[in-house]
């Protein structure tokens, strides 16, 4: 119906490339729309089926993903967690041992606001323990987190850790992963719907009209990776998140994720110390030239977040950000200290 | 979540800009995606409520339209129109006087597949005579046709006679259509869901992530659309639209859509001569330079379709499409009293 | 000395590419400004050695190589054409004859003004006859005509038949062309210097720094010549020569130059007929959506000239040019056998 | 002669805008190339008077302006500093009094590739006092540093500290710097006659074919400085400098430039310990993350430089360099005291 047009071979290399980086675990499928939309289109489809569920909640995703699957008809047990508390993979399988049925376990494998990674290769081996499959939203995570092992369904966007369009997601599942979906008819025409965008990516080559300059972002955004190559990748945010702990914890601050291996590459939250005011450690944190924000508070007490994914996964941007945060917190004595523990960390994991 | 930002009173604009185009009912809001997403989320909050709608069919997306009506829970009665065909406002008329509880008539004001346009406010009139709210897909109308009066839900994507960005879309309802999707929650985030988007863009200026170079795109269609004026734009879709059916005709050739008040300005459909192969026609036309393709056929038999819209709208692009349709005819002795007649009417339009 | 990169194997194959089109007669150079630019600097370089010089002036261009060449030390003769008129190799021979030193012919193969193609190969050898190497001014030619075989020194720019950018330009030189170059030091930077700029695009790869957007406009211009096929490329402007030709004569009017082969195929030229006020009718034929401009008077009368290169190298553009040329002219009885004459013409020359 | 158009008033603001910056002496001109070529017109249209000129040569740029002076005919003065040393203004005084009847005085503002910046404001005043003009490539200062103040003639390109592109350049010139140039002819066409493109834009609105995405890169840039303000532009470059120097120094380093007001703020030097090589120190900061290279040397020794100038302009660009150079030297004790010092002195810059 429309005049532009896009190579099919070109699209069809913009969804595999981009689902091999999601794990590949099957046939992938672009969605010409922000992730959150992908996500929403998984949690329906699942949902259709109208079986157990559990979603692990992580942050406002994880929310909407039980909103999505009961809107569909799911029973969804929904662990909710504190924010930047990873999931126990010892409690997925004492849930999913008190609920045998369970079609499905849906989480976030890592959250740029909370800054917390779960163990996804755990969780997966407990869920296919259970005979429950595992989908995955691992936006905030691709590019800078090894890629989700075994799992039945992975959504990912480019906008983050791959330096690539909002605009475009893409899905990948496994057989299994598409049998969750197997209440959807692939001919009923839905953005709810992934089979009928499989089936008409297979039918039309290039589903509906093409964005052609979100497309070729996402071409570029595979080129740059390919060129420093996908370990490197993930190496230089391991790098950033170890750096800017590192130099947390030389200033005296905490982390507000305690495991470094629950912490996620792309982000990193720091508690915000009992005296202190969050909101205004935020804005002189900013004032000195950083971007740390308030991220939220539970029990515990309060955090700041700050990003660090893609082309600022850099040493110079941690050190930005250590010194910012340092000159906002008045321990301007420890800048030193921090820089030096940032670059020794960055250096070591980058050898 | 994203580091892309889009001033919120830019991103206000393109939505009222675009939302002016589509009528202007009333709240415009602003949709991420192709069209087609849009038309999906407005047939699904309206079908919710479980009332009798009525959808007239003349092409694919109308009877997608019914399939989603009928997927979220209305009653639908489907006027099923052969391609080509303007819906009667008086089969309207009589088939609410059938089912007076009818919450809704839908439809799509012209198509470019089969070439033709319905007679829209006529229909808005009979619908709101028996108290039916209306909704319009006016994609392929927009920008050559005049925009729908007193409709009560608009939808319109730029990419096509405002030669525009195909990546997003914009709605806009009257008071009226707003209650129509009265049983969506506008605090459940769905992408089905334009209570959400409204309330959304009210609480965030700018909802999700801005894909910025889509956005960028529809500000310059706007700015064009101002330079030419919409007034001269519509014009010049007319005479279009008047220069290539008299071009058919002093060719020897019949218009599929019989009456020209009845036919799309953004594209033509032309009868094929019962002697002739409709696909082998249209194969030598696009040898002969032209861009005809053949369209489909009903019991009255087959027929071409050609697109005329946005900078395609001139005098040079008719012309050429009547030369090649001419050389594949073999009626070549033809071509001069088509460019004859197609250039006299034109001018006569543009006067 | 910049931040900006662009691999040096991309810039020598956009400098080849381009290379080939003109002919490829030897090494070639990229510069990054407009086509006048290297014309200068091939004027200039060729004027340093103070020999005796032809040039052959058929437009402001020609003129423009007469002074460079004379401001830098050259003895210049100049053979001043009527508009329209070509070049008469006989009298190029007699030129030279007359003076046996010349050291080179420097002429314009085709101009977009006044729509006249010089020609070309029998200048060449003409002045190879007596020992002058030649220095050929394509940029209103490449990709419409075929380039100039065994020319000394070629310039090209990509923004007329090739549909490129006009902010980059490219020489190529044969052995004999880059000795024209002699009296330059090539270790001598200079914007005027060819010798020079291969010296440093040797040297460094990129010479200087690289304008990317240009760059890749390049690149996607050689793209889809290599798509479309060079060979394809200039047929299809060969037709809209014959075309728009034969539509002017079909209406009763004369096209300015009189021979077919010595008309540029980018670029039209006709006859203001007496009775008529040339800027008058060029101002009616816009108002009719055409793009006719006045284009100079001579002796023999006024004349009109519109341009149909690159993407408006299709019948239709011609055909639109004609029927608003008919309006303006009153012949509007005439455009139907214009139409015709010029589809016949077209298809004969695309066959 | 070409089919793109760009809006006189767009280029009159862009051509004014970018002037102002340059300190906006009187009428600018933009140059569609790269600055070197501005750099060589006005050389070229100074030298051509044939009078006595002082060439003050603190790099390659300098070196040319002396062979483009010489080679239109003026006698040059040449005043050779080494890397790194600035211009004294007492010198200049008096090689100014020993040929009482110098023209002009001729030279860069400030360097990327030895990090000097000359005392301009002072070098102004000395050569008025003995009535030569003065003309000023500040390219590699613009943004950085505060315009010169009263000089006749500036060259800048948008390409370093205004974050532009690379393709364009201004250059602005006072009545007496117009004089300079009096010896060219405004009507004759030459790439090195500024006369002739500010009588060219005058008549012409957009003298040539206009570069369309170079001009709109520079909007964009023009744009971000008016958001930023310019004179917070400049600051933040003043900031990076005393950032780094301190924080080189604390690691034990010393700046190849002495005094701080006689460093660019644009990019720094710094020596290379006598015991280590520079080549290879460079190669293992790049390794270590940073962009140091080797610089050149004198009697003095050996130098590294690195850049901080436009949007790398930032205390965190800043760090990363030093922690890079400290990983490189071995010195790596020192990055906390140079991270500390650097912090302290970007903020006590911006304040």
């Amino acid at each position: 119906m429309s005049g532009t047009a896009f190579p099919p071979d070109r699209y069809r290399r913009i969804t595999d490339g981009l689902g091999r980086l999601a794990g590949g675990a099957g046939p992938s499928v672009l969605i010409q729309a922000e992730a959150v939309v992908a996500l929403e289109a998984l949690a329906h489809g699942i949902g259709l089926a109208g079986r157990p569920v559990l979603s692990i909640e992580s942050s406002r995703y994880g929310r909407l993903s039980t909103d999505w699957l009961r809107a569909a008809g799911a029973q969804v047990t929904a662990l909710e967690l504190p924010d930047g508390e990873a999931a126990d993979p010892q409690r997925v399988d004492d849930l999913l041992r008190a609920e045998p049925d369970t079609a499905a376990v849906v989480f976030t494998q890592a959250e740029v606001l909370t800054g917390v990674a779960h163990p996804v290769d755990d969780i997966v081996e407990a869920a296919h323990r259970h005979d429950a499959a595992v989908a995955v939203d691992a936006v905030a995570a691709v590019g800078g987190l090894a890629a989700p092992r075994n799992a039945d369904a992975v959504v990912i966007g480019p906008q983050k850790a791959l330096d690539g369009p909002s605009g475009l997601s893409v899905a990948t599942l496994s057989e299994r992963g598409w049998a969750l979906l197997g209440r959807q008819d692939e001919t009923f025409a839905s953005v709810l719907s992934l089979p009928y965008l499989r089936h008409s990516a297979r039918d039309q080559g290039v589903p509906g009209t093409p964005s052609v300059p979100e497309l070729e972002a996402a071409e570029r955004a595979l080129a740059a990776v390919e060129a420093e190559g996908i370990e490197a990748r993930i190496t230089r945010h391991h790098a950033a998140r170890a750096a800017i702990r590192e130099g947390l914890r030389a200033m005296g601050l905490t982390p507000w994720v305690a495991a470094e291996q629950h912490a996620n590459t792309l982000a990193t939250t720091v508690e915000v110390p009992a005296d202190a005011d969050a909101r205004e450690l935020a804005g002189h944190a900013v004032a000195s030239g950083g971007h740390w924000v308030y991220g939220g508070s539970t029990k515990r007490g309060a955090y700041l977040q700050v990003s660090h994914y893609g082309r600022r996964a850099t040493l110079a941007h941690v050190l930005g950000e250590l010194a910012a945060l340092a000159r906002a917190a008045g321990h301007f004595a420890d800048v030193g200290d921090a820089a030096e523990a940032a670059s020794e960390a960055w250096h070591t994991a980058v050898l």
